[in-house]
């Protein structure tokens, strides 16, 4: 058996010691303690305060030192200032896993973010683990046991909660059907130490947990989380619910930059890589985890819709096709044995409008009989049920609970998904989930949108595990050369360099070279094919368009040489110092793309392919990926963008070399792997025609030197 | 007092003869008598059947001809072919108001759109007035009256509701919160007569209705229901869901013609016209309803929060930027007050994270005390509050409903929203909302769009109606020469004459002459400006490009003579007759756009305006608006659409001239008014210039002739 993971403790102690809980806290409804006791609790319990009695039959002690058993877990809730000394004291007592629920650390101020530091290099020293500080702890219904100090209900969901605020926690009472909430919860708080990470791979072993839910601000270590959810979502659904969009809004107007990615595209684009299942609000992530614990997953996307009302199916229509869900097509044989139960004037088509045909007859025999024809047609994959509310008891002439879990257990690979217009008042919805195996949702989008998110998860895990990359065949040593002499001379802002760095990975740029001098610039212009554009080199000018430093369709050796004059002139006059210039012949025909890349203190190496030129700031229109990236993912990259119809040729317009695109993106996610110093890399524009792609300006931004990742 | 309206007698009749029903349903539980008798109903009742004894005291007929007392209303669920019998009956007794429910008519087959047709025929001749067929009927908790077969319960919430379906009314019961459902229904079924518009005339007049809420499928005469509805939300808001979006999906490729408006576009450019706001789920839509019932309307956009977690005080800021409200800024006084409940380490700031000084002592003083402070704010103009579910009595210790109700009335201008992770066990949501003062949303996502919308209605109803609009000056008499020209001569594709039509509605046109036959072309070519375009004039051919009908950039009148002997050639072997040649000079520079105008048999003169050229297939960005429009409205279309960042001048490129665009599309609005015979419009390309806007291409198509509408 593997070893433990070093979570166990922290989820199922066999012992506890509260540190911090006042004299008030002891008695009053809500605390740790009384949480604890009520939630059943089997484990050994100690309190340690100097002024407090024995408690209720609870042993108490003055402090840490004094405890005369082993404890496995410390839960600590005491003013900020006295928790090191309380670490301390667990250090010397072997007391090594520790949760510090109270708040008022790098969550607040200064003060707060040194006594971070401090309980960290207690910990790190003393090789104690901590959860915290300011969180609520861990619940687990298996055991039972929890930290929170707030009213848990121990139901065996067979999901498991991460969470960055107590608030998920707080909510957990209440939601009492078998497939609702969650079984196991960890808030990670400041997370200095137990992280998301330790908190999936401790979910990915356990066996009772067959769904992950995961609330998260942020991420400090983007590639670890992506991996390691990655790996667990091959197993079981990763559901997670992104806090702090609103951050990305302001930082969208940067993504007009090639290579400053957003930071919500970044972390979308890693959810799907890694194969995620997205929320976008609380209440979409309880739903999922319901209904990916209680619902097959979907083989297609086709629903037979089957309903009391006519109007009801309209909108389930509208609810399918927004999430691009389709209508299953009923085989002749289905329509023909429903047929037998219409009215003669009324068509028997999907969607089913019943109503008619169950209440002609025995409602009881024929609602399951015609539902069971339709689940039995292998062109549905899934069934959305619209019945009517049971309101009163006279009402149970039409109850439909006494039918769908059956009809649900026979058609075990179908799910069903419930929904009636109105309020549930006569307990309808747990008749109806009794089995846990269909699930009633709030709305008919609601219902749509989780069958569609579950045929997504269906997909990704369908597909086999991606191979691993073979590397492009490159020139690394060449590009390896440049960037290094570039670092030792303390150059961050690469121009020409970046051009003989892409063209080491195989890119194709317009033709150019570089004249240091005037003398270098007369030898080599005859041999130009004109015309050609011509930039000033200047470690001292990053934006040379500013200062007149660009200068575009040259026509001819002569205008060139004079183009160059009037730069140096201009350069002397404003005592900057003119390198040489640059000059690259011009190339036209095709359309404008941005390709860019960056090394992204969160995610790594991450990719960001765009529309160029007008377009650009027109569309807002931006594929983001992180490296590496295969075939298939720099495909999906140009398909994302709406510019894809330019691309792929409209109106007249001939198609682009969708191939050479792809390749340039794969040689631009090798390259960004390759050198971790690379902080930013814009190729824009690459032109983009209709055989090849062309990269007709560049730039790298070397990284600060303290930030290098070993590569 | 104004005369009642007709509907009156649907929604309150002193007596009711129920007419069909068979012996089995007179005593099953759910049937229109059973439920009319639970309802509470205390007008007189009979029933009318030959084939049933005296029931439960209830008087009963053989068949209508024999009641021997005055009846109100008639409600028939006879089989569908026994209708027109009964509905004979009806007149023949002067019994002039008929529900009739029995489904099979328009909604069916041939033969119910025959029955259906006669049954109007009937009403027609005897002055009868029908609600349905294919309908629930009625519910009306003030009186209490209902003719539905399916429970009601008789809450007086102020809302009026309207449907198309039954569903609305079946899915009621349930709702017992006074604020939420309604108080009044009505299920229009196939409206052959009683339609939409009666309804919303009939919730006009109704005082004790506040909102009125609408389900429609379809409407037949968009512009009366338009109208009614635009004076309706000025006294009370109109919230409507459209169901039957995926129909407009289909023809959504169709609007890139811009003539061919989609369906969903002029729907939603009507229901914004009118001040309607719209719902997109039946849960959004009762939603709404209650919250109009219940809430001020907020006098600006600026939200507090006031969180019990900071974690869900990150998720409403998602939530509210989502849909553009505003975080508050806290005046500094009040900041003060507050920052001294608060712990040292914890600024206060907005969003309010309020867990820590409520409970650092007594809640019960605190809490209110704080959220006081904070309405008090002027900067604030509503209140999020997110708090935590009581599940336990226990929590009582931390129970809101004990205050939040009392701080809604001493605020009455300030909406307070409320919000609670997981579900709501022990009647929290109930308490909250007992005084009807305050809402809680079942996710912030809800809470923050509910609230927009409410503040776009407010803002709405504040600006003063529109003043009637001034007619430019148009030549009118010239436009309706041509056309009834046209119309004599039996042509319904202009193309010239489009032109001529535009240019006495005081379009700019691209100059532009016709030459009916080569010596009348030798004689005006050397005048021209060179280059032309040239494009052949034939009724026999509506698509000229296809068959080599259009040549560009000709560059002198020898090109031009020799470009009229090819394509009469060509028609010669074809056999088309070739009518003439148009030739326009050709204009550059400036931006495409298209306008468009059609009579849409729905809403009758509509607009569009669109990106053009390459963008309109790049972007779909098209702006829909329902004619006649004034200043504003055409500037509106113009920010409505992605394009006007293209238009308004980007990267360089000078800015159209937009009050000529807009001039463009209100004189479009003035002829497409003026002329119902015209179908379609086509103005494609405008070319937007830095001065001026002109026409460069058009296409009028007229009607059928029978179509046409008295102008």
């Amino acid at each position: 058996m593997a070893e433990a993971h070093f979570l166990e403790s922290f989820f199922n102690p066999r012992s506890v010691a509260i540190v911090g809980l006042s004299r008030k806290a002891v008695g009053a409804p809500v605390s740790v303690l009384s949480t604890l006791m009520d939630y059943g609790y089997a484990g050994k319990v100690v309190l340690v305060n100097p002024n407090l009695p024995p408690w209720d039959g609870v042993q108490v002690f003055p402090d840490i030192a004094a405890i005369d058993c082993p404890i496995d877990l410390v839960v600590v809730s005491l003013p900020r200032r006295a928790v090191p000394a309380a670490l301390r004291q667990c250090a010397a007592k072997r007391f090594l896993n520790v949760i510090v629920i109270t708040q008022g650390f790098a969550d607040a101020d200064e003060v707060g973010r040194r006594l971070q530091a401090e309980i960290t290099a207690i910990k790190d020293q003393a090789g104690i683990r901590i959860l915290g500080p300011n969180t609520i702890g861990t619940a687990n219904a298996f055991a039972p046991f929890t930290t929170s100090f707030f009213e848990m209900q121990a139901e065996k969901t067979p999901s498991g909660l991460i969470a960055q605020s107590g608030l998920f926690l707080m909510g957990h009472y209440g939601i009492g059907n078998v497939s609702a909430g969650y079984g196991m919860a960890v808030d990670i708080g400041n997370g200095c130490d137990a992280g998301l990470v330790d908190a999936l791979e401790f979910y990915e072993r356990q066996e009772v947990i067959r769904v992950v839910q995961c609330h998260l601000e942020s991420v400090e270590n983007g590639r670890a989380f992506m991996e390691a959810a990655a790996r667990v979502s091959r197993k079981k659904p990763v559901i997670v619910l992104k806090a702090g969009r609103s951050e990305a809004g302001q930082s969208a107007a940067a993504s007009h930059s090639g290579a400053a990615a957003g930071e919500a595209q970044l972390y979308a684009a890693a959810f799907a890589k890694a194969g995620i299942v997205t929320a976008h609000s609380a209440e979409e992530m309880r739903m999922l985890s319901k209904a990916f614990c209680s619902l097959p997953l979907p083989q297609g996307k086709r629903v037979a819709v089957f309903s009391f009302s006519g109007g009801g199916a309209v909108l389930a229509i509208d609810a399918l096709e927004d999430e691009g869900l389709e209508l299953a097509e009923l085989s002749p044989s289905t329509l023909e044995k429903i047929q037998a139960y219409f009215p003669d004037w009324m068509a028997a088509h999907n969607p089913l409008d019943v109503w008619m045909a169950v209440t002609a007859g025995d409602f009881h025999s024929i609602y399951p009989e015609l539902l069971d024809l339709a689940l039995q047609d292998s062109n549905v994959n899934a069934v959305l049920a619209i019945y009517a509310s049971l309101s009163l008891p006279k009402h149970q002439a039409f109850d439909v609970s006494r039918h769908l879990p059956a009809l649900a257990s026979k058609h075990p690979r179908k799910p069903i998904l419930g929904w009636s217009y109105g309020l549930d008042v006569q307990g309808m919805t747990k008749r109806l989930e009794r089995d846990g195996n269909l699930m009633v949702f709030p709305s008919l989008e609601d219902a749509a949108r989780t069958l569609r998110k579950m045929h997504d998860y269906a997909r990704h895990t369908a597909q086999a595990a991606r191979p691993v990359l073979v590397p492009r065949p490159v020139d690394h040593a060449k590009a390896r050369t440049v960037l290094e002499k570039a670092q030792q001379e303390q150059r961050r802002h690469l121009f020409a360099e970046a051009f003989a760095v892409l063209e080491a990975y195989g890119f194709r740029t317009a033709p150019w070279m570089v004249a240091a001098d005037r003398r270098q610039l007369q030898k080599q212009a005859p041999a130009l094919g004109y015309p050609v554009a011509a930039k000033m080199m200047s470690q001292d000018v990053i934006h040379k368009s500013d200062v007149g430093g660009v200068r575009l369709g040259i026509a001819n050796a002569k205008e060139l040489l004079s183009c160059f004059d009037r730069m140096a002139e201009r350069a002397a006059g404003q005592g900057t110092k003119l390198d040489g210039l640059f000059v690259q012949e011009m190339v036209t025909g095709g359309q404008e793309i941005i390709l860019g890349a960056k090394n992204d203190p969160v995610f790594g190496p991450a990719l960001v392919l765009g529309a160029g030129g007008l377009y650009t700031e027109l569309l807002d229109d931006f594929a983001f990926a992180i490296a590496p990236i295969d075939e298939a993912e720099a495909a999906a990259m140009i398909d994302n963008l709406r510019f894809a119809k330019v691309l792929k040729g409209t109106r007249g317009q001939p198609a682009c070399d969708l191939d050479a695109i792809e390749d340039m993106a794969m040689r631009l996610s090798q390259l960004i792997c390759d050198f971790p110093e690379i902080a930013e890399l814009d190729v824009n524009p690459v032109l983009a025609q209709a055989d090849g792609a062309v990269a007709v300006d560049a730039r790298i931004m070397l990284g600060e030197w303290a930030n290098f990742q070993p590569s």
